[in-house]
């Protein structure tokens, strides 16, 4: 059913590429947001404002790298030292991330950090990622994912390590795995966080057709866990943020760290090769060509 | 949608604790029940009570040890004699487990045999639960969890080692792997027999949580098959194990253990170790503090 | 809800016998469609049809070996030879399957092949079904079923090999693993492509009650992608390969491979314990006893 409506109304390809690039003056929402959380924020980066609440032991993580919070070595960096700080802080519990950048919660990967890229670069990016990964996956907070814009790919996946996904229920926003449709392939534990959030049959359909699902499709497959109005999403995130934290942690981390562990253990057995492979398969001619096909298309459509 | 039912209502926590004490006087129909299982069975120990139909080679084994069906070690060694004998016998091809206890299955392991017991004990009490966990899920009789009552914990393990679970349709009642509300963790073979049976979301997630799920929740994921009004429960349980038994044995029991080897081996090899991480986790000064907690707490409820 | 249904009415037996010898006159549509697909076909054995469509790279196999595409050991040497054809042609970049035989899609394999058949013939058989799931499951091609009859045991196998299952909404037809209902058992590596496609919990109960589903309680398992009306299936079928045929084919390859390959190396690496396994098995006194039972009744019911 999903498939059908995300194929039928050619959302996939143009719906995305319609997200990368868009008018970016701050929504009326947004902007209110970041504000609130400046005022109480205790560490900004350029890329990503972190507001930690002692009294609640709560952070709330603003991505912010207009137009579209796309993962860039600089972005993955700064993220990964935001959440290396608050995983060290013990009175911090509990971790929401969302965007502060209208319309998108992340584009993904940087295209940018992939094509016209010596090896090494490549190499260092993808080793970015992974670490990324890997902190999110095996966190001992709580995280909850308040996905208020679309989240393709890298966006996606980000969204898959969390405990929790609440995403706005607003049709023009999507999400998945969509690789595919640009000519690449998501790695295998892109796919492994995937399967173990919706399972092995929707993870094949999703992956082939690099399918992107609405809100409500999401939320059939359990892609997310939950769709609210956009004005109640961070009080949404709040409240469930709420219901986890009142669990004892020590047993919770214990029962994260069950149920994720054998997936974390094979990308961390892996990691060299899976960088190796990664390098070898995006500086491929033909794949250059195909990056380099999309970021024109991203061009001429930004400039029409 | 489970989740957010099961944590609004507080049900989750409070459920449990106001099942495992309570007035014990008998119901109507479970009290006729238990009689006419008398008139007709064979075998009655002080905790179970065992009536095999040799007619229909089905047994129905009914657990009545008030006040709320507590694995202890005896009723956990009464368990497996029981079952053992009648996997012995040849001509009994179906088991229906059932409760004696009003509105309540089984609460779970008996919290008593893990607080203030010494190491050894503890240890003993650890191998009597992986045991029932062995037999019931490797048994080649065709195993029916009728589930009466609410179905915490140790008590909804045993059901999901069933080959097919009909539940009371009875909002008061509720099932699911609570083990973390108590700040203790459902070890990987009981977090392997659910994934098998509700997949490896909703299973992180309810044991991240402990949730308790009510009937109608727990059919929507999948937790248990069927739900009925309870004055059909044993009907539709000896209706749906006929159809079990028409199966041609022979060829249902190499499919069973087809499907299930791997998660029986996984305990089988780790079966020491297993015991070993659970004695060195219970004897722990901050969960016996807890257990505590939790045994004062349900004290004061009883008292008030 | 699906197995009450499948159970409730008796679909499960007399709905595959009664499938499995019919009046074999050919019904309208499926006539005009075999003649359409002869006009443009380029390849013809006396079991398989192939037609390709040069301009569209997508190849339309009509399995026709009446009564009921049973899977004989010479119709699927035919079928492993067409698709190996196909395979290797670099423009065929999509492959249709569908039955030209009315109401049945395929009746799963030749009952014929098994019974009072020398080891090495039994051995030689199973080898033949094994290469079928191996080649179907692991194609480069995109592989659409389009399902126009019933399709239990390894009817039912070859469609879960596809990449996208659409089926006729016709609630005769019906579609599983029903190898039980025979006292047969279906092997690990049709159980693994069930869960593959199903999950875990689903394929137990299938294969321990050998169910069969109609069109409306596959689609709701996910057993099957889509039911659409009978006269609607081909013109669907190509509609969803033209969606699948729009990704780049490189990058859906290899997640394609990234998703099945475990699955596939198990049988691979198990191949000859399996052929092993599968002749001692079907040559015991037992289950030929309870092949021919089965034979006599199909025979009976066929005279009636």
């Amino acid at each position: 059913m999903a498939l059908r409506a995300a194929l039928g109304n050619k959302r996939a390809l143009s719906g995305f590429i319609s997200q990368l690039y868009f008018n970016s003056s701050h929504g009326r929402v947004c902007a209110s947001t970041v504000l609130a959380a400046q005022q109480r924020s205790n560490s900004t980066s350029s890329k990503i404002s972190v507001n930690f609440d002692q009294s609640t032991g709560v952070a709330v993580m603003h991505l912010q790298s207009p137009p579209v919070n796309s993962l860039s070595l600089d972005f993955l960096t700064e993220f990964c030292i935001s959440l290396e700080k608050l995983e060290m802080d013990k009175s911090c519990r509990g971790l929401i991330i969302t965007s502060g950048v209208p319309k998108v919660f992340s584009a993904g990967l940087d295209i940018l950090e992939m094509y016209g890229k010596s090896p090494e670069s490549c190499g260092e990016f993808w080793k970015a990622v992974q670490e990324m990964w890997l902190k999110l996956y095996s966190s001992n907070m709580v995280i909850v994912a308040a996905i208020n814009g679309s989240s393709p790919a890298g966006g996606c996946l980000m969204s898959l390590t969390c405990d929790y996904r609440i995403m706005a229920d607003n049709p023009r926003y999507s999400i998945g795995l969509n690789e595919t449709q640009l000519g690449i392939v998501a790695p295998f534990w892109f796919k492994d966080a995937m399967a173990n959030t919706v399972g092995h049959r929707n993870t094949e359909m999703s992956l082939a057709l690099g399918l992107l699902y609405s809100p409500t499709e999401a939320l059939k497959i359990g892609l997310v866990d939950q769709i609210v109005p956009e004005d109640k999403l961070m009080t949404s995130a709040e409240q469930m943020m709420g219901k986890w934290l009142a669990i004892p942690a020590h047993a919770r981390q214990i029962t994260k760290s069950m149920m994720r562990k054998p997936t974390i253990d094979k990308l961390t057995s892996k990691r060299e090769a899976d960088v190796q492979n990664f390098v070898s398969f995006i500086t491929k001619d033909a794949i250059q060509k195909s990056l380099r096909t999309y970021l024109e298309m991203l061009k001429k459509r930004k400039a029409s």
